[in-house]
């Protein structure tokens, strides 16, 4: 890496915050303080919400989300946001207010081109398509869901002609949830994936599979919660900060950098499963609660792109979580916090079988190795969705062909199949790459921790997180949505994105494990 | 009771809702969205927020707070207002639409004649006395509270000279929580009081005392927290539309009818506070959870008097928790949960300790017999700071000697005595009688179920609450705000608002209670 990137950048000169930003911010904080509301409101929901409260919260939410919409596209903004643009034309552009408007005015523009009744319709199909997918994934009945999907993709494609695009529709799409990546750069990453993934998923099942039996027992809920909650707060999660809950579906929530909530679930008769969701969700959550203060109640305070938030959720559950020495540090206290299951799990134990590979139906619980190609996977479908390539119809057939290739097994049923994902029912298409992208992200800045603090693993045993978590706050978390993900990752690894760092390491530590002559980049081409 | 008040109303006709009242409606409704959004906010605030979430959570309130007042006394409120008047002119007053219509009325008009630079300035100095009341408390600095209580009464009679009254300027801060009763009606109710209750507490202190013991000793939290819920289970409160968490201060809060929440405090070694808090709150917690659905989303949606909500409150914890019939059914129930402590308590035990008289200084701590004065102190001091009669420096002093008076045990510290109550530091000036007038009006409405249903204590002592819950649910509970207090009251008993219920049925326990022979009415006169 250069060494430019692995200085602390200085601090922007201090220059006066002009009063037509000023006026800007202070017009755009009341509309964060609604969507931060907002997010409180459905915090609840997933968490505490007695089942009688369903109807009015969705009365709260939709007004709450319909009054920070339309004030922030209202002409008052676009007034204030000229203004200010004038007056910030000398700022230095890493300032905070010259940031403030740039992505102000990316916001706007793009909220802006939406017309209201197209937001209006699409907000009608996904309201009726959740509750067909919920009813056609339990019924294992996808020509129930296809219609609702059919008007998903149209109105998709009616969105991304609205917002332009150079090449492709698709690209409008990918940018609302990875700004500054283009679909042709996430077809030739996964072009890369695809010829080196395939073949080390087959490398991997020819080898003598990993006995991960030590995970399978009985684990007292209220001992995996004090586990997983001590091991987040010594990598850097701040519990005066935040606080953990449970609810169906494990998520990071944010009300402020004062106020980021995780969520977990609890599996009795397995160890592994809440303890890497409560990994990943406390990635997101340090992420959340290192944006820097002064950004605060405006919308340069989250993170930068989904796949950026993807990139340090997957540092801490994989670079980390799933390191040898992770569980040099951790195995002791396993053993004491599940004195039965665990008696006689040592540290190598738990790091094979926290690590075993297994091609699988079901993404969610898809190992290291073939979750990218689970992604894949859907972005290759709902690309052809979009270019009018894919008919709706042929998905089933199209995605047991895939999974055939790419993982070596077919699912028996939709509902194990393309009915598996919740994603498309909500209307959102062009996010499935972000988990990939996050995924690679994480490597690629573990690789630049490393060059810049020297042996992670040696601290991660020893339990010495705090230059691991200043080195993520300094070049990755304060800066919220400051730079694009490829703007933030050139400026914290001196490079550019790239799947090598994430294939290199996937190859070492999964040819060791399996002790298996893996196939080497480009060996299938 | 007249006949017509036992009898269930009948169903008002269905008329049509005039397009004029509907589109009123529809205005409402995001208002109160952002009303009982406000609410959720405020319930997490208290329960499960980190202390790192505090600044954001101001902002978010404050905004969902002035974006509701300002959306509600907009010129396009009063224009449809005025509209739907004119529709809902020939309607069954008593209907959902003139209902609605009628209530608007009063609270806009009320709303829109405090002028929004007293409501900035009240706001102002509302924040500064909450810091200012909380070190003065923790110092036994009654001084440095002061000032802020001189701008407060101020600020208030300002208020009051903007909203106007008839007779004295705390009828039109009563109103605010009371509304349709005047300060001289709360005053002629508390001469009555006086003349009765301070006698008969004298008369107590001569009688032997009685040992509450049995209250004393180790009661595991769990253990109090389902025996709480299972009571209030059977009682009517519907945990499918509500639950209980804790808070530092027990309340009730409601974000619709679906969804009520209660929260309580435990002792671990005293068996009665949590109980206690919890069936005073459930007695809110099942008004609101008991008001009409049609009335949602409209500001007919709450309770209709912070009077009435009390008397609800205290129906449940009083009228039904203190009775001995109560402990006759959960005596048994209180020796299973509590097999160390409670092995020898009978109902008896339990129904004399809960019922113990004594006077002290903290009202919210105070007994059944004793709490009245301690609310009949606050009124007359705030009522004569309002009249300007009583300077607040004086407060301290005149404390000191109405609690000699009228309870015979005198504060040594100001923290125990005058600064002891939050109120008075938020602004709130008008509140405190309605804690007695609640109080009262349990009696009133338990006399005229009686009269409805027969013996109310055979029913408790089997379990039989469902025709209670339904009376209240008649009488009270689905009404929502659509009649003012003192109408209901009629309504509901037949009578006009008295304190001859309560002060009976006080004689009566309490003479049993206490052995004694008790003044008769007016024997102090």
């Amino acid at each position: 890496m250069s060494p430019s990137a692995s200085d602390v950048p200085s601090p922007p000169a201090t220059e006066p915050i002009p009063a037509e930003v000023e006026a800007l911010r202070e017009h755009l904080a009341p509309i964060q303080d609604l969507r931060t509301a907002a997010q409180v409101l459905s915090w609840d929901q997933e968490t505490y919400m007695p089942s009688g409260g369903a109807e009015a919260r969705a009365h709260q939410l939709s007004t709450l989300q319909r009054l920070a919409h339309e004030r922030f596209v209202a002409d008052e903004t676009g007034r204030l946001l000229s203004d200010a643009e004038a007056a910030a034309d000398g700022l230095d552009p890493e300032s905070d207010a010259a940031s403030l408007v740039r992505v102000t005015r990316r916001d706007f523009d793009r909220e802006r081109t939406v017309p209201s009744d197209l937001v209006a319709r699409m907000s009608q199909a996904v309201s009726r398509a959740k509750e067909a997918w919920k009813s056609a994934r339990a019924d294992d009945d996808f020509d129930a869901f296809a219609p609702h999907l059919e008007t998903i993709v149209e109105l998709n494609v009616e969105k991304a002609e609205a917002i332009g695009y150079k090449e492709e529709a698709y690209d409008a799409l990918l940018d609302e949830y990875e700004p500054g990546m283009t679909t042709a750069e996430v077809a030739d990453t996964f072009d890369r994936l695809r010829k080196d993934l395939v073949p080390l998923v087959d490398a991997i099942a020819d080898a003598p599979q990993i006995d991960d039996s030590v995970l399978q027992g009985s684990f007292p809920v209220e001992a995996q919660k004090a586990f997983g909650e001590d091991i987040i707060r010594e990598i850097g999660y701040d519990f005066d900060r935040g606080r953990q809950d449970v609810s169906a579906h494990p998520f990071t929530t944010s009300f402020g950098v004062g106020d980021v909530r995780l969520t977990t679930r609890f599996d009795e008769n397995h160890f592994g499963s809440s303890l890497y969701s409560t990994l990943h969700e406390a990635g997101h959550g340090m992420y959340e609660q290192g944006i820097d203060p002064d950004l605060e109640r405006t919308p340069l305070a989250e993170g930068a792109s989904l796949g950026i938030h993807e990139s340090q959720s997957r540092f801490v559950e994989n670079q980390i979580g799933r390191s040898r020495a992770f569980w040099e540090r951790y195995a002791p206290m396993a053993r004491e916090a599940f004195p039965d299951a665990l008696a006689d799990a040592g540290a190598d134990d738990l790091y094979r079988a926290v690590n075993r590979v297994e091609p699988s139906l079901i993404r969610v619980e898809a190992d290291e190795v073939t979750y990218n190609l689970h992604v894949m996977l859907r972005f290759e479908l709902e690309r052809g969705l979009v270019r009018g390539d894919v008919d709706v119809r042929e998905l089933p057939d199209l995605w047991r062909d895939k999974m055939d290739t790419y993982l070596g097994v077919v699912p028996d049923t939709d509902a194990n199949g393309v009915l598996q994902d919740v994603h498309w029912s909500l209307g959102a298409i062009g996010y499935f790459p972000t988990y990939a992208l996050g995924t690679l992200m994480s490597a690629q800045i573990a690789e630049a921790m490393e060059a810049d603090l020297g042996d992670l693993d040696a601290r991660v045993s020893r339990g010495e997180f705090q230059p691991i978590l200043d080195w993520l706050r300094t070049h990755i978390h304060r800066h919220g949505r400051k730079y694009t993900a490829p703007e933030l990752l050139k400026r914290a690894t001196g490079e550019a994105f790239s799947a090598d760092a994430w294939l290199q390491s996937i190859r070492e530590k999964y040819g060791a494990l399996y002790d298996a002559s893996l196939p080497q980049p480009g060996d299938a081409t």
